[in-house]
């Protein structure tokens, strides 16, 4: 890259970032501290998923990072950076087409946010999950991130993260 | 905006635009003349869906135009220069989750480019669909609209779009 294209680069990103300051702000922090991921309904697809034990269909986004990696395939571990979001509806019939499930009412935005030393407690993860439209804040202390990181060690052998990135052409 | 907030911007879709411009340059358009849109895997969510006749998971995608007609509720019809993406992959057990199917490899993109007076034959949508990895254009003439149509025919009440968008906080 020029050095007129890395100017112009960080000038769309500031640009981007200052249109948003106010997104989120009435939303409070997780118990452990982690604030809501600004703009995350515009990060781009890494996956998706259903799940027939609790009947719900799930999109899973991620931040530029987390986007970077996964193109790449740079996955395992993920990079110090990387912010996944998990948008998980319960299903519902699709009123035109029977065989067909679709999103009812968002049930919760979930994250993970990679940091290896800050968050080298619970294996370089901090996780944080916000509850319906209203984003109430999951756990009502710290300790609730202990079980995020249980859950997770089932897939400890691909850096604690369920998901494998869809590849598009 | 003001006017240097509507410069930036437009620069900075100028730039994206620009550096994207050899990307798709290799895929064949649609037998009905419709190019593969570019960029289509950095388009922002608008909902997901799970089709059991099929086993299938789909992500849908849209471009700008489609992006803020969901978030401004103005769907019915959609406006003009909206280009809706469905991602569609037939579905496998997670290995870790028993419970829960995750995508295999892409079965094909598929594409509704709203253009009420050149598409004005097909009720105002453009359709057209790659298939795989390989980007096949589906069709092997322009009459492969048709089938599109007559499929989306069972939504004309929400202008021939099955997808409702999902609403995020």
């Amino acid at each position: 890259m020029t050095k007129n294209t890395l100017f112009l680069l960080s000038l769309c990103l500031t640009f981007q970032t200052s249109l948003s300051v106010a997104e989120n702000a009435a939303v409070p922090p997780a118990a452990n501290g982690i604030e809501l991921p600004k703009h995350y309904k515009n990060w781009r697809l890494i996956g998706v998923s259903h799940r027939e034990d609790n009947n719900s269909l799930r999109a899973i986004l991620g931040n530029p990072v987390a986007i970077a990696a996964a193109r790449s395939g740079n996955t395992n571990p993920w990079p110090d950076g990387t912010i996944l979001a998990k948008l998980v509806w319960p299903d519902s019939r699709h009123p035109l087409w029977d065989e067909a499930t679709v999103p009812r009412e968002l049930k919760h935005a979930e994250f993970m946010i990679k940091d290896s030393v800050k968050y080298a407690r619970t294996s370089g993860w901090g996780f944080a999950r916000w509850l319906g439209k209203g984003q109430k804040p999951y756990g009502s202390d710290a300790s609730f991130s202990a079980e995020c990181h249980s859950c997770h060690s089932k897939a400890s052998d691909y850096d604690y993260v369920f998901t494998r990135p869809v590849p598009l052409p």
